[in-house]
């Protein structure tokens, strides 16, 4: 064991740094976005950075039991704090979020607040990697409505723009988890029209991951990939602490499984979104949001030629 | 999507009105019973209805991921309000809902209260449909106890009543997610005498989904069927706020899964029930009770010749 | 007693209905704002609305007790149910608020939302009773900022937009509970330059409620006047449900006892803000707020020659 | 210190026998009563009498700082366990509480279960002390109404019932922290026709506390006395966990200054009623109920010329 | 049923007795240990023990509904309550412990406490039936750690010095449900070095319960069999109220499905570890402890010839 | 307003650096101490230094409204982080605090942790400034019990050591908020054989806290002093997050008035002790906590010469 126990010390990420020590730059930066004015149900995602800080020191000091990777000490990776917002203001705070992005130039995973966040996201990350990514996106929204209850942006509008705008590939992107109420018109554009591969939760729970993660390493293949992990796509048992839950969802053991199996895929970044806190029950949420975190943090050290 | 957010608005099942615009008789008819004295643990299943209504604003406009289906769209439905009670009073109470619900004569959704509530309902259906229908029980217990702690009549106690009267053919009927400690006698009476078909929740871990609705078609057959759901055959995980929790219980996935493939069955009504709000967290429960009846009224919607 | 109990009924403010039976134009208005974009700490107040309603049920069917009036009664008062807004849109949504409002020809009470909301209130109520109103105002903070965390508008800058465009008078009016953190360059932006009549918690606490009555009595004199009620003036232990609670604060008897005493002020209007049901807990935060609406709806009642 | 913490040992009220070792005739008998049948809002005082033991645990091993006195090594006192009740039947649990309350001949402090359960408690003492007994009654509710939402008996009516059958000497009782919403007829009859002294939760706060035990003591003389404590007198902020809660109450420490210094009354017996662990936070409302139980019976102890 | 509710009467396990009441030696002996000294993250599992107890009146009165037998009934079983322990001392309270054990001479069933409380237990056992016990062990955590974050012992130990002092053999000994991030030292020192042999949460999902069962019984054989289940075994939404919380961990139906099957096993004891309640959400962690530990003592009875 | 809401940003006590950035030595270090091995009732302090920061971010970015400081702008300050500890072991974590405190050279406030870390502390504190303290002590309890059920030290005990030892001056010390049950041998060891001046809570209630400032001052007089602030002194309904809350205890505005006014000591340190989050509610004792640290650095601001 380390040399304080978990309830002590900095609560950054994984309690990395903000800078390295020895003033090289890092691989890889995890930064928060306190941001939740896109929701539609209910609010607290500006604190979702905090509590998976929190609940990521359990994490600090130990391997993943499987892959045998400690990512903190695997990965040159800081936690370099929260971006700017704009209080208050949506599209304002959206464009500085791009802005802010754009700044970091090693790869980035992210902490939201609501997913929102993922559109200014994508556009630097289309900037810096090219247009065309492939989406992994565990929700159980499919997010693709082409507006936020009369309003053009939300939390539920994010592939719907990233679609239009070229940045993602949606016919080389899956969503996984899906459940919930959806106008049939806005599911046929998503899957029809757009073309994104749908694996529903009962899906998940019928056919198992070993297929799951076929179809997602299928549909992506070889081309850029970038991870969006909206919280709710976990079952609302597993994780309360969200703003839109719906029922039957997914399982942590489920998810875990998929992810690091995902090794293969040719990951430019990730976010962690929708984790809202004042509706968790004893950081159960939380902790879901920080391994899964870790464990893509594990893929990623793979990469690096760390042995498991 | 909609026009407003799941945050406002009026706060009746699925927002429906108490009358249609038009003044037309409705095709279904969502009632609350705010009763919880048949509770013999946790009391405060006279707040499900609200807690019910209010989780169900997240399923109002969107179709049914899989079923294409938006229930409050496809059906003449109103949410009637809450049926009178006399408060402190159990068997007056149970005479009054009788009387009430006989007086409803469309198909009646009805949101407890504790598991008494469904004698009387029964009783009131017999009256209109028949005697001799065939029970689907998702469930924890199997209520067929011939007293509540030496009382008469209880929330453990309604099928009892119900196969004595011939309400309910137990030879047709089906109990699924059964689990709690219950004494030899009472089982063996359940099963051998009164001749329920009883699937354990750990059978439905075992088996699978598919073999479960196998068997509850095969039950049933063409017979008149009611559906009465007690939150507590989900887990405790999923469906905390419940009085009489049993833990290695259903999970949603499941229960939505059974219920959304029960199209084929002859339903005459249901009855959602022993939703407790003040131990539930997040809403999750509620949720669930929302969803399973948002479920199963797409079935009804689906007989009606609605496209899915 | 009334004929159901406060856990069955339908869910408006005090169970009052949307438009009255006979049609006649109601003397009282009362609205929800689910709105939250202003808030600078914890969001929620969007539930705020919901939450006050199904506390209000506590309050239905009985005269205050020692005024001696059951003010829905007293009153031809509605719950006109939720004003529109612009999910995720802060200047949109104060903008459609201000025209809604306009349209309400009758004593308004709103429900908040968070304080933000008050400002496109008094610029309506200014437009139909005058500018220069007294605001008795309760509340930690003194919401006179000039800015929102470097964004132009927030519920910390309220009045000072309401003193700069002349809509209330502060010279005539009074901030109770005030504690917060503050600058002392707002602070005297706030009593100096604006001329506020500042009462700190303290002060209360200390003087007593009979010489702060006094205080409000002899700074709003006979001038039309606003209540604006921000939950958060009241201690954190009595209103725990809101987003930016200071220790120290005001009992809820204290607020109480001297808002029963202000029957003699010339009121034009109310605002109940800041309730955040996510933080509250066994409602009590929710009583609160609803029994000063309660309250003040009794003064109401009063002017209309109601005896008590 | 004595010889374990608080979180071990048994847990009875102050950890109590249910018999004296020597086997002689306790001289207090404390009971649970675990109904809540009488609730007209929130249930769940079934669970009063265990939280209020597990509370007390807390006041085990040591004596009441002030009084110097730990009642349970200065008075022969056990806790017998709980009552029993008739599952789900108000009037029949009504009589078996009377009947057995009329087999303890020692004086009796009873942990409710709502308030209903006074009037059989009432009904057994007047047999065993005579009736027209003075009430020393805590409450937010005067209790007096004549029906429970058009039912005949619930926790509103007790002292109705027991005015009218001469339990109870209302011109020689009093009822302490009344606020909630009543009738002016009920008012009247109250106060008019019965004649209680009542004293509103306002004027406690205005008047002080010594001027209320001059009250007590001037109206109750030395007539023989009853302690009713409904938990619903305290403010909300410090006994959440309650069925009926009303804002602006009294606080804990003016309970117990006003209690302490009542050993000059005349006491037969005493109930502490309306705990609803589902609705406590943080156990605060069970250490309340515990120590008014606790500092009642310092009273006891005291006459018993126990030096402080 | 019973003749009294769950609510009501005696909180001990399953009710049973301090003694049984003809005075005989008991068969089993459950008792408590509020200690949790040793825990490295959240504290709390000092009222474990209460909590188990109270969840546990749920399961009086009433057959296992698979195995048809009512333990409590079935076998001569006291509830002898809780040992003593050296409050804020580790070392000392180790000593206490096994002292106390060491009394017990009759099959031994412990509710923890955190898991520190093994080791003390183990070498008791070990004196009583020999060393070289075979562990069956639920558990997200291997807890083989050689040291405490630097201090000698803690909750992450007893199965290090268990195996040195040879009071267990790890060859012949299985931990199930593992998934903590654990340094690949220790894990190879758990597996390779000491032989335990190590079921990940991941495999029970993937290979399914019976394949676990048949491990179980492969490894353990005839060997004297020790059951230690840390409830943190369980994944953090059915057992939230734990220190140490993993996600993606065991379903509760599947610990009870495997648990059921092993009465082939030669148990010689059992402990139910790290409850920690303030950390638990409408008492579902305690069910399940209460249950598994039921459900052990079903197997108990089956040994004892009772039929099922 | 500042830069960025109180959501976002650094989570240090006021977001103070851990070191100056000018590299200058602090005025004052603020050290949190994770420790809880100490407590008699619920644990949980460990986590207490963490909650309190996060509350802290409410006081960033504003002055006293009434004292007119800023402290982390009007003082020099660092928030130095953790101390170490020794996991499981009490009296040598004690000697580590005490060797850690001991590196501190300037004025040191301390986050707790359980009381018992005052001893070391104190320890420490007469090496550098002398023996003979005059403590001010804000606490439910005496805490000058000579035994902690059996174990020498605790949380109860350290001002019987300090006392023993020299450390304070009792004759010139002062205690706030007294109530809790103790031995009247305790109690008159407190007050007649070591000298300590004690309020009961009560007394604050019934003699205003002008009172209680003059004997304050009147008691310390010029002597060094040192403030302990056991948050359990403050009622818990302001104060829930504790591990042995008393009802009927001071209101955070009576400490806040108090504290306020004791600019004129000779202040030589300060602990914040006993905030337990697992048992706060809406972050409100943590709150509580925040602002007592925050106000008393106001007052060393002010002996700095820094103008109100």
């Amino acid at each position: 064991m380390g040399d304080h126990p978990t309830f002590a010390g900095p609560r950054t990420f994984l309690q990395m740094p903000a800078t390295l020590p020895d003033g090289s730059p890092p691989e890889v930066t995890v930064v928060g976005i306190p941001f939740d004015l896109g929701t539609t149900n209910r609010a607290g995602a500006r604190f979702g950075p905090s509590a998976i800080r929190d609940a990521s020191l359990m994490l600090v000091d130990g391997d993943h039991p499987e892959m045998g990777i400690d990512p903190s000490r695997a990965l040159k990776a800081v936690d370099a704090g929260d971006l700017s917002i704009v209080n208050g203001y949506l599209e304002e705070t959206l464009d500085l979020i791009e802005k802010q992005v754009e700044g970091i130039d090693n790869h980035l995973v992210t902490m939201g607040g609501d997913h929102t966040v993922t559109l200014p996201i994508l556009r630097a990350q289309a900037k810096r990697h090219g247009k065309g990514i492939s989406l992994v996106h565990f929700d159980a929204h499919v997010d693709t409505w082409k507006d936020n209850f009369g309003a053009p942006i939300g939390h539920g509008t994010p592939f719907h723009y990233a679609s239009d705008e070229g940045l993602i590939d949606p016919k080389r992107s899956v969503q996984i988890g899906i459940r919930s109420p959806t106008d049939r018109d806005i599911m046929s554009y998503t899957t029809d029209e757009l073309g994104f591969t749908v694996i529903s939760a009962e899906q998940v729970h019928l056919d198992g991951v070993m297929k799951v993660i076929e179809t997602i390493q299928e549909t992506v293949g070889d081309n850029i990939a970038y991870l969006t992990f909206d919280i709710d796509g976990i079952d609302p048992s597993q994780a309360p602490g969200t703003g839109t839950p719906e029922v039957g969802g997914l399982f942590t053991w489920q998810a875990l499984a998929i992810l690091k199996r995902l090794g293969g895929i040719n990951w430019i970044g990730m976010d962690m979104v929708e984790v809202a806190p004042a509706y968790d029950h004893a950081q159960i949420t939380a902790f879901a949001a920080a391994t899964f975190m870790w464990t893509y943090m594990c893929l990623l050290a793979q990469k690096n030629g760390e042995a498991g």
